[in-house]
């Protein structure tokens, strides 16, 4: 899983029937001291994200292991909105 | 997923009898800015999308959960077209 | 998918026995314009593809899915030679 | 696999349900010479490793097949804890 | 599948119950000149592959296509030892 902020949303409405209420959002890819990276990635939200908010992601075939994203044509989903997180005992970002 | 523009077509009647009647289109990938990020793919087409349309792709196994890519040796295809998406509230494309 | 060009053969007669009778086939990747990336793939190749020829290919899982790759340790297969492809409406490759 | 450290922890409590229980640690990339290689994942820990451990991770659907990651949208995990390696026949790292 | 040399072991006792028994190798990465790529992967050896040797491994789920790394959480598999390859007609490695 990699760190990411919840940046946009993308509307499409001709799409896969199996992805019909499915939301698109778009993610700044963050490193482990919370600096964008310079790349985005386009995931299913599993789990209520807000613009704004830091969350985790998994790609590949592990992006269907969700119920929103259960046999859809989705590669990336967010599965986690994060609290906190900390290197070497420190923390580096709290919500 | 990622966005991307369609801007050809590559023609193969040689190929794996599964993929017989699909189409390949080579896809140009954009950043979250919609400009061009000097790269392509080539993806299964699953939602009649039209050269120069804004596209989502997804890849890997994710590829084949569509109903003309199941068990196709496919690795991208195209599941959804883009109406428009925002960057921090701002629209940055609208089709 | 990606394109590429058939550039030569790995002879290995110790290997999985599920992979006996696959060839392997060293492929250069190509850009859209059909410039070599400087970079390759080793694919098992499903559709008889010769030396010189320009190919797609796929990676991951899907390129289990074909008659000689099912089951079988291999992460990229030749499944389709190309006979033409275009961008922006010009024809950029004729067999 | 790659060979990390683990340098942090991710806390998460909103997250897909079939998550709750796992730990989520900051895996630090290391090269070969076990020098950082400027990257981080974030993976799920299967066999109990602790901070400043030098581990083995798999990545892809590989991630989900230990006992705590299976079925879960989970794409990175710590399957071993490395107790020593070596290249060319010289230790590079003894715990 | 990638060219590489085999140049390492790692050893880990602490790991996932169903990977008790397998090895461990590191793998120098090679392009398609036998030269070193800067890069290195591990991977579990289904072919009994010795130090020096070069060799053809596979990623992702297909590293799970072999007896030995049947429902493991690996990612990356040596499936062949390569005996010869050639570019353009012309044999760059005989073993």
């Amino acid at each position: 899983m990699f760190l990411a902020r919840v940046t946009g949303t993308v509307v499409a409405t001709q799409k896969e029937p199996s992805m019909v209420g499915s939301s698109f959002l778009i993610l700044e890819r963050l490193d482990e001291r919370l600096q964008p990276k310079g790349d985005y990635v386009v995931a299913v939200d599993a789990v209520g994200a807000g613009e704004g908010e830091v969350v985790l992601y998994a790609s590949g075939s592990s992006a269907r292991q969700t119920r929103v994203t259960k046999d859809c044509p989705a590669d990336a989903v967010i599965m986690a909105i994060v609290d906190s997180f900390s290197l070497h005992g420190e923390t580096v970002f709290r919500k």
